[in-house]
């Protein structure tokens, strides 16, 4: 059973810099790199009900390569490289049919 | 340009009653039935790291079905009557390129 995997979260750094756009970036290159990574998205989040700004979504085909992405060393370097030092607020959520 | 509304969320009844069941399918018959609303689609919230358990989740083809939706009579009545008594927690976002 396929997992989208989601996580909608805030920057530090300011709507529209040049920071927010490397961010997401070098987001986008290092987290479509790792097996398993499917459907990678990244979109805006408008609704005035919530202050966070963006999501990524990906989608893992089961279980088990979600779990090597989390486990893989590329994502945790990414997390704690740029994700913890760099994000100030965010919300993880995974959907399934 | 079209807009993703989605709102996570959790009920006030059990996981696998039949009130949360019934609850899903008014929601989806109700909602469906409004002009404007696409690729409506509920999935479960698995993420140990949030405790909301359903996501509703629909597509806009711009802000002014969004808004013709929003203060649709159907929509409202649903959100008085059913929404507002049963749904214990929710979060709204919605999703642009």
């Amino acid at each position: 059973m396929s997992i989208q995997h989601t996580v909608v979260f805030r920057l530090i750094h300011p709507a529209g810099s040049a920071e927010e756009r490397e961010f997401l970036a070098t987001g986008h290159a290092v987290l479509t790199s790792i097996p398993g990574v499917e459907d990678f998205t990244i979109r805006r989040q408008v609704s005035a009900k919530s202050d966070l700004s963006h999501q990524f979504s990906m989608v893992f085909a089961d279980r088990h390569a979600y779990a090597a992405y989390d486990r893989h060393p590329v994502h945790r370097a990414f997390v704690s490289e740029r994700w913890v030092p760099e994000v100030a607020e965010f919300q993880e959520y995974d959907f399934v049919e």
